[in-house]
């Protein structure tokens, strides 16, 4: 399973892209869009939504998962980042790819166990599961591959749960409400 | 010159398109993208976004307008309304058509004179100069119209002042700063 990861931002976005097996995940590829401090808010838009096209193009992932709002920032910088959340979600829609969402709380105690963890301790636990050993440029990255994570984990969890819920189901249970699935011989 | 107006929200976003002439403006379309509420974020994103595609497809507008926030809002709104103005000013420029923003305030000054009018008087006046006699569904449809009517009167004030600042360069202004124009007869 490939997923994209997007820390969303109208100065730095995030881009994270790892693969998923039972075994574990690895590390495909990382970005950042930014943008310099002259470009007007379309440009910036623009920027985004096309090199979140052109990853997804170029790499396929199945699924897509992405930061919900810190609410603690101010309402200008809220309404820039729901502009650019809004540019990145469609970008995985166009191309016919799911969306989920977590939230930063979320993420962190899915990757560190603790959901007040620092940028500082999200990155090194990111770094590490994924075996990066080169720095990474700016914490938007490690977000995006920490949400990335987050979203596989999730998804393990979840296939995990219906697994065990399946295997409480006993053949004479299965044979009793299907029995239309019942072969007779004679 | 065809304008494409928004009115940005997640619940509703109004669409209204004009086609202005020297002579004043005619109404070619309005419309309004309505969610309702069991619709899951994405989904009335991506709603917003094929609407605002079709529209500009069918109608080939040349220029796209659309209101900046209010910030009086709360912070849940606020991002909300910033993800849906993202998604349609996306839908725009990968139409490749110019987007142009402008402020309640900047729209209902340009429209009634007085940029704290009630969204009433708002509707009123843009009824009027667009001679539509039926009702509108919704006030995010008349704002959607007025913000494209605030861009066609900002545009032909910057036209009446170009024309104005050329007529006060004399031609003999002219021929001294362009001595290359001059054809010389002998």
């Amino acid at each position: 399973m490939r997923i994209i990861g997007i820390d969303p931002g109208t100065v730095i976005t995030g881009i994270g892209i790892i693969d998923t097996s039972g075994s574990g995940a690895t590390i495909v590829d990382f970005d950042a869009v930014t943008s310099f401090k002259g470009l007007k808010l379309p440009d910036r838009l623009k920027k985004i939504y096309d090199t979140c096209t052109e990853k997804i193009i170029k790499y396929k992932p199945q699924e897509f998962a992405i930061e919900t709002a810190f609410y603690g920032k101010n309402v200008q910088s809220l309404l820039k980042l729901g502009q650019a959340r809004g540019v990145a979600i469609i970008a995985a829609l166009n191309q016919n790819i799911p969306v989920s969402e977590y939230s930063p709380r979320e993420i962190k105690k899915s990757i560190t166990g603790n959901g007040a963890s620092t940028k500082s301790t999200v990155s090194s636990v990111v770094k590490s599961i994924l075996s990066i050993k080169t720095e990474l440029d700016t914490h938007d990255i490690s977000d995006a591959l920490a949400v990335a994570l987050c979203h596989s984990f999730k998804r393990s969890d979840h296939l995990n749960m219906l697994v065990s819920e399946i295997s409480k189901v006993s053949w004479s249970d299965f044979i009793l409400s299907n029995p239309d699935k019942i072969f007779n011989r004679n």
